[in-house]
């Protein structure tokens, strides 16, 4: 047996590169390793920690995914995707958004990871800064550490509905940055940019010249109004998106960018390098993801999350938490709970093995105030989250 | 519409990141462009350029993932994969190479590409050496630029069968290098590592405090004789493997990584932030690879591939292709064309248009006499292999 054989008895190397110090794992996957414990103890935990919908992928597109199969489509796409998927995009920002982008600028991707991945390979040298809000998507920094950037996390809060503003930014003078990173709407809060706010962050992107880089990962998830795509508003952003939300293709692994024309080439380029080709049979499901049948699916699950959101936010804010701008979108309320706890962190744990309730602490998103937030995730059942509310409650009544 | 909105009127910022310069396309890409443009026209073309199988998923692994979308298993896995494929992946090495490999260091990654990124990714700092052979796998060292190390090619020859060995490392003295790539079997060689020349390589790295990362994608493709797995050879090395090639699931994108133990929480930590997981549904089709149903067939395609190369070795070097050694594996020759011409590129471009036959320029895989090498790829059936033999014979015949 080899275990026993030459070699095995070396001493362990080990030179952990540097970025790996600043590269955190998500604090709520601890949680959820606890959680999964209690459950093998038997006990029945709420799950609103999970950034996933609960939904499963609807029948159209799997039926799309095996057909695929039984046609053997098994062999690698090209590394930009499959030409009939980048159309089909295409006339998905025509026919929801009124914006003409042309098929050649969207590149599929392995999940919106693989488009930042690819957006940020292209724009940064090392030592560039990269803006981003804080609290907000975690790996968006690590993604940029990766490879060697340097991240600059902005403060934001409840003024600017947790969004970074063309204001912000003039008062804070980074026009040494390469990129902004925004989100709309956002993880954690939900919030939404303008059409106004978003004008104004062209101008001010254009005019430093810095790139705008936009997650519109939950753009169909938004309740009260219509929004807007960043995409086709000016000549110089990238749109990072996937199907996994809304779409609820999450296992699947597949996302897109809409990539600057003058980047297309480098894109494809690095695509090829480091990916060879986004999933094939996931392209082949997406195919059906605009269908008429699947959006009526899709249409009734986000009416679904609208009710959850609308349920879950005033009984939240009935029990201490405060959530003070309301979340337009996405599946997060992301809530101050300073009233209750000066500390997020253990407070998600000891609610969690008291109470059952699983919630991530703010310190996944940044460092900004992250002991006095958390987020709450509405990608379980009514049912449970009505559950998880009355087990908070009573909870908080214990401990108060 | 947008397209005339605000902001489409602003100029492009143009600002490629330095690594782009470095980062070569696949040169192959521009020739498949061509032969799909001749087909387009109605020619047919023989096509010995692509490097991955022809044949399509074996049924088992398809009935595998169809079972799983009947089951709705389309969420997220762990960042590190399914636990229950990590651990049939440790029997395989038991079984197959009576090798003990712990499936806490085995991470299931988006392609053996995932796995490379992985490795590299916490491995190396900015300016790190990484050694690698030229001719070898592009991608390495465009990894390797794109996390801002600096990839060393090492020029190898016939004369170490195209491999790195520790004898030519000890006398470059590259002792400040982190980690040394290798691949057994090799692309663009089709050669393996011997076991003694392993051994050596293990004591060479570890007395140098390198990593080994050892590509195995090909591991399953051998011809003549049983190869060993590097993975349980040394503490320290990173073995890459994939159900690419072997088990012909190129477009599923799923590999893996054998991680030494001191390594295992970093590269979980940077998986969770650049993949989120690897793809589920490939994840659940990969759990029949290992059955005894799947292996007959593979075992079979096996076979037809060592048809495939005892008809293609001998017929090219009759045509005065020059392949001094004999490859053992994979599915590829690496020939020396100096006699036919000496400019390999140009020699694709024009056998490509002028006799249909596409294969692949020596330019793809490195700098190292690039210009007299081309790499065919028997990844075409025996009628297609003896047909582009035909064309080549009557086009050299023409040209001589």
């Amino acid at each position: 047996m080899n275990i026993a054989g030459d070699g095995m008895n070396d001493s362990p190397i080990v030179r952990i590169a540097r970025r790996m110090a600043d590269i955190e794992p998500f604090h709520v996957m601890d949680l959820l390793a606890v959680a999964r414990q209690l459950e093998a103890q038997g006990r029945e935990i709420v799950h609103m920690e999970i950034g996933e919908p609960d939904f499963v992928t609807p029948a159209p597109i799997v039926r799309a995914a095996q057909t695929a199969l039984e046609k053997g489509y098994t062999h690698y796409t090209p590394a930009v995707g499959l030409t009939a998927l980048r159309e089909k995009i295409a006339e998905h920002y025509l026919s929801r958004f009124n914006t003409r982008v042309s098929p050649e600028q969207i590149i599929i991707t392995p999940g919106a990871s693989g488009a930042l991945m690819l957006a940020l390979g292209v724009l940064i040298n090392p030592g560039d800064k990269v803006l981003m809000s804080d609290p907000g998507y975690p790996c968006n920094r690590h993604f940029v550490r990766l490879l060697e950037g340097q991240p600059v996390g902005i403060p934001v809060d409840a003024t600017t509905d947790y969004q970074l503003t063309a204001d912000t930014l003039e008062k804070l003078g980074h026009e040494d940055a390469v990129a902004l990173m925004l989100a709309s709407p956002s993880n954690p809060t939900g919030t939404v940019i303008t059409p106004d706010g978003l004008a104004a962050l062209n101008q001010y992107a254009n005019k430093s010249n810095i790139h705008l880089l936009v997650d519109e990962i939950y753009q169909g998830l938004v309740y009260d109004f219509q929004i807007e795509s960043a995409a086709g508003r000016s000549v110089n952003t990238f749109v990072i998106n996937s199907f996994s939300k809304y779409f609820c293709m999450t296992g699947w692994r597949l996302g897109w960018l809409v990539v600057p024309s003058a980047y297309c080439r480098e894109v494809d380029k690095l695509a090829q390098n480091i990916f060879l080709a986004p999933p094939t049979l996931a392209q082949y499901a997406a195919m059906a993801a605009f269908d008429a049948d699947t959006t009526e699916i899709l249409e009734a699950q986000r009416q679904a999350f609208k009710q959850r959101r609308d349920f879950l936010l005033p009984a939240i804010q009935a029990l201490g938490f405060n959530v003070s701008v309301k979340p337009q979108g996405a599946f997060y309320l992301y809530a101050d709970c300073s009233g209750l706890t000066d500390d997020s962190f253990r407070f998600c744990h000891d609610v969690l093995k008291e109470a059952g309730v699983a919630i991530t602490p703010g310190k996944d998103f940044g460092s900004n105030q992250a002991e006095r937030h958390v987020r709450f995730a509405y990608t379980t059942s009514m049912e449970k989250l009505q559950l998880g509310v009355e087990r908070l409650q009573s909870y908080l009544n214990t401990h108060s």
